[in-house]
């Protein structure tokens, strides 16, 4: 099976499920951000799509939010009300948007989703605190649950923080490390980062949600597993989004990853099989055309097709483990559209 | 009273105090720092003082160590062995260094204990990722200490962190602000800031510790007040020696705070008393012989005196406190010893 052979889930199904979420969840995240500094605060609405940069009340919210519905699907599929899990919804959307915020200053990049990113609008030093503030607020809103296991969500959500960091900083070591040799980035690494960088926060999403609905601790920890497979899958379509993906659609420019020279998994892939590749790729290029061969060159050694079948794999090991679970039926339908999408999009 | 004429407690007891925290907590914190990748690690290590930025071993730790002291001496207070409190006490470390390493890149300091800051020697990205790190091992550490009152320690330490971004935006704001008139800083303002900046983490210190150490919450409530009592206090000292200190303690240029045009206690009050002041303040200048003048003038408005009164206010409060809580006796003398010198320090 390859990633074009997967049956996608209803387009309308995912809507829903994402639209349902956000209507739960906006509200709470709004009235979180509420309690935030005005200066944060604006940078937080600005990140969350709600604003323009001058204040300017925008009409789209950004992003997909499907951390919060990951979350809430996880209450469900224990058997809770949905909101029960709203807290830890509001908690790892949060520290999603403190990660993006940080990183974009990291990365030195200018531009997220077809707008400025926190630091070019606002500067370093306020889209410094602009993050720790969400992060801040992510911790005591998560604090602030109630409940038996909101000891547990907590512990779920500090182990995130501390692998995605571990991941973030993995992620920029890979940068100056060698194309070939002994010490190139191998898949094992490379796998081991992005679980860290995207896993462990969708792992944390699953699993806050499930214990704040109540279900018992092991149950909480498959729900983990079934994060950090879906981020890994999540990670790896990233990648071939990054080379293969539809600028129109991406918003990003064609062969971003390949004119940034990053050691994505197609790449380091592709060089462990072709390791003659390496001298290529460490010419960066802004040449589309030289580009267009080096991603071929990249295809040609089965770069595409290795990431293809493991975020295929990874995909099948999340579904799995909803199968196998005992989980509430209809949320269990939810949780595997939910999942196909993340695996099976253009952007 | 006034500072000066407080008798101080004796120099002997408060670093014997000290020492002992430290020699129970540092191992705790150096567990701790371990669990991070090797990059924000050294960055940790840089700045706890164990280690230069080129990583050679470094004789002495940096800084008093008095957060994680507070929390231990609280657990004691409230009848615990003090090891009841390491986490906690390796908690507010680790979130006090986050918040220096961030706040030097906000305020562009290149200096701090005679050393670089963190950013100047590692770059604003790696130390952007630094403290992010350090933030996150903070709640990762206290949410595993375990124990039943765990939860209600995590909403002190989480609600001081969101009062610490707060403080931190506040007090960014303050240099934008015009120096008199209706939008010029007051001086309940300014306390309110310096509480969020200073006594909130000093407070959730004091109730992780009592709670840790499984005392009730109306006196963990307490503790917190104490503790913001002396964040307070330390606050207005830090501002007194930011322009009357002795720079070859302090390791600060003489009159710094004046130098940089910083709106600080002595000066909000000196201004209220004496708005004419606010032109010759606006006017920075680098001539120490101008700086003197206008350290003698803001004196001379009373601004020195108000904010030694304030801090001598808080430390009583602090002290009224540690007397009627009921505390452990032995306890509650070490405290005693270690507000007072958080107020009778000269660095």
């Amino acid at each position: 099976m390859t990633l074009s052979m997967c049956h996608s889930h209803g387009t309308e199904d995912i809507a829903e499920i994402l639209a349902h979420s956000r209507r739960l969840v906006d509200p709470a995240l709004q009235n979180a951000v509420a309690r935030l500094h005005p200066g944060p605060g604006r940078m937080a609405a600005f990140t969350f799509g709600w604003v323009e940069s001058d204040g300017t009340p925008r009409g789209a919210a950004n992003g997909k939010g499907v951390r919060p519905a990951l979350a809430l699907l996880s209450a469900r599929a224990v058997g809770a009300p949905v909101e029960t899990a709203v807290p830890g919804a509001v908690a790892v959307e949060l520290v999603h948007a403190f990660s993006l915020v940080h990183d974009d200053i990291m990365d030195g990049d200018e531009r997220r989703r077809h707008r400025e990113t926190v630091w070019k609008a606002y500067g370093i030093g306020p889209a410094v605190l602009g993050g720790d503030a969400l992060l801040a607020l992510a911790v005591d809103t998560l604090a602030r649950a109630g409940g038996a296991q909101t000891g547990a969500a907590m512990l779920h959500l500090s182990a995130a923080l501390v692998e995605l960091v571990h991941g973030q900083a993995e992620d920029t070591d890979f940068e100056s490390r060698p194309w070939n040799g002994p010490d190139a980035v191998t898949v094992e690494q490379y796998c081991a980062m992005a679980v860290g960088k995207t896993g462990s926060l969708l792992g944390s999403a699953a699993a806050v949600g499930a214990l704040l609905g109540g279900g018992p601790p092991d149950l909480a920890d498959r729900m983990s597993r079934l994060g950090r497979h879906l981020g890994l899958a999540f990670q790896a379509v990233d990648d071939l989004l990054g080379i293969w993906g539809d600028p129109e659609v991406t918003g990003k420019p064609v062969f971003s990853d390949l004119r940034r020279g990053k050691k994505t998994l197609p790449i380091v892939a592709a060089t462990r099989a072709a390791p003659g590749l390496s001298e290529l790729l460490a010419v960066r290029s802004d040449d589309e055309a030289a580009l267009r061969r080096l991603a071929g060159l990249v295809e040609d050694a089965g770069g595409r097709g290795f990431t293809d079948e493991l975020a295929v794999r990874e995909l099948e090991r999340a579904l799995d483990i909803i199968n196998t679970s005992g989980l509430d039926g209809a949320a269990a339908r939810d949780l595997t559209a939910l999942s196909r999408f993340l695996v099976h999009r253009a952007s």
